[in-house]
């Protein structure tokens, strides 16, 4: 069976189809997939380490809100009618905090002890910013979005600890005040901003590098804005070493059930 | 040593104060003690129930928001500058499920392997309501709040199961629409109602029996308000029997550092 390829109206897809496609083998960031739709990231971690990540989660809210958690033995979740292990575009494995594979499919390194985290993805509110009319450079680039680990830590919990991980879009100046309000509605996705402009305040050297995705172009009038980001978990796994864990692999996310709406408050 | 007295500007005493009242013996009820700072619920529960309690928190937030965690081996948070052993008005202690003790002193009792949860407490938005000239039954009456378990299920979470509880303010009709604004302002500490009038419909048999706490009278005019209760969680512990458990007696709750201001929203 051929890997499918994405529709020109991927944003039109129901779920349960971009689903059906990614489960088909197809890899490609979901940025504006299923438009309308919230998109989550995957952190799932053995049963002994649940508690730290959900107390992390807690304790760090703004780059860690939980959507939904899949027990242990359970590949689905209300969130998301379909199998965690194989309806996402990609995945990442890592062993001891190492990265050792990144796969289309993550059934062959499941474990039936692994806790299912699905954390808010500002990829949520980027239809609200586009209608808004503020453009999202990695939409309109078909590129995948910047993201960064930065000097900022994280709050520790148990044995987990590590860097604070931003998503970054550069905004016009003159519109990120309508950035920040519009995002600011959207709390469990990651709600407003951390940090406009500066990024060496963040401790990032160097913009068109990011450490997960792609660069973006920062045009001269446009400021670089940061929010908090749901790969945050997989740099404390990185940086914490538990046995085990899988997660998404960046801006691949798990396209849930759940309305953007759904997530907003007034 | 005489156990100390509630003095009669108990509203002004900071909480550091209160606690060293309630660590000298003092049992009272905390409605309206420490004006101004929020109060919380107390859950402790052994390690190995943690990820269960946090879960059922995180799945049932509007009955048990969760301000702060004190990991095993620690009885104090950045929350609260106590010793959660011994510095609540009282406690009750749960063996299977079922109350063994209730004490004002729960050292002898405590265990190193106990995870201390502090749930958000619907006395943080009295002073607020009091402010807005919203009477408040309980503390003009000098008494304890009416909490209810109710017929609404909680969402369980691994082996945490049971009712929704809720306290219940008398509100007179006219200030109900205010009383619902003021609170929703307050999520962190269980929000808007859940419930306006019509006890019926939560499976209230009787309001001048509640399950916890004291009756207070509903005056003609007035309708019963009810908010999602962090009692919640002790409800789970009767109704899921974990192996040990220890709470706060109901409305007698952990004074904390934090200022009401801290959890209210635009």
């Amino acid at each position: 069976m051929p890997t499918p390829t994405l529709p020109d109206d991927a944003a039109s897809l129901a779920p349960a189809e971009a689903r059906a496609l990614f489960r088909g083998g197809l890899r490609v960031p979901t940025s504006g997939v299923s438009a309308g739709y919230a998109q989550a990231n995957l952190i799932a971690l053995p049963r002994d380490w649940a508690f730290d990540l959900l107390l992390f989660a807690q304790r760090n809210p703004k780059a860690c809100p939980v959507l939904d958690v899949a027990e242990d033995g359970r590949t689905s979740a209300p969130l998301f009618d379909g199998d965690l292990r194989t309806d996402l575009p990609a995945y990442r494995v890592y062993e001891h905090g190492r990265l050792v594979a990144e796969t289309t499919d993550a059934s062959e390194h499941w474990r039936p002890d692994l806790v299912s985290f699905l954390i808010g993805c500002s990829f949520t509110f980027e239809a609200p910013l586009m209608e808004a009319g503020i453009p999202v450079r990695h939409i309109e680039a078909g590129t995948n979005v910047a993201m960064y680990r930065t000097s900022r830590p994280c709050r520790p919990a148990g044995r987990l600890s590590g860097p604070l991980v931003v998503s970054m879009r550069p905004v016009p100046a003159d519109r990120v005040a309508d950035a920040v309000r519009i995002t600011s509605r959207y709390p469990a996705v990651h709600g407003a901003p951390v940090h406009v402009g500066d990024p060496a305040g963040l401790g990032i050297a160097d913009l068109s590098r990011p450490d997960y995705g792609d660069p973006v172009e920062v045009r001269p009038g446009e400021v670089p804005v940061f929010w908090a980001c749901g790969v945050t978990p997989q740099a404390a796994v990185t940086a914490s070493a538990p046995e085990f864990a899988i997660g998404h692999a960046p801006g691949h996310m798990a396209v849930t059930d759940a309305r953007d709406a759904d997530y907003q408050v007034p």
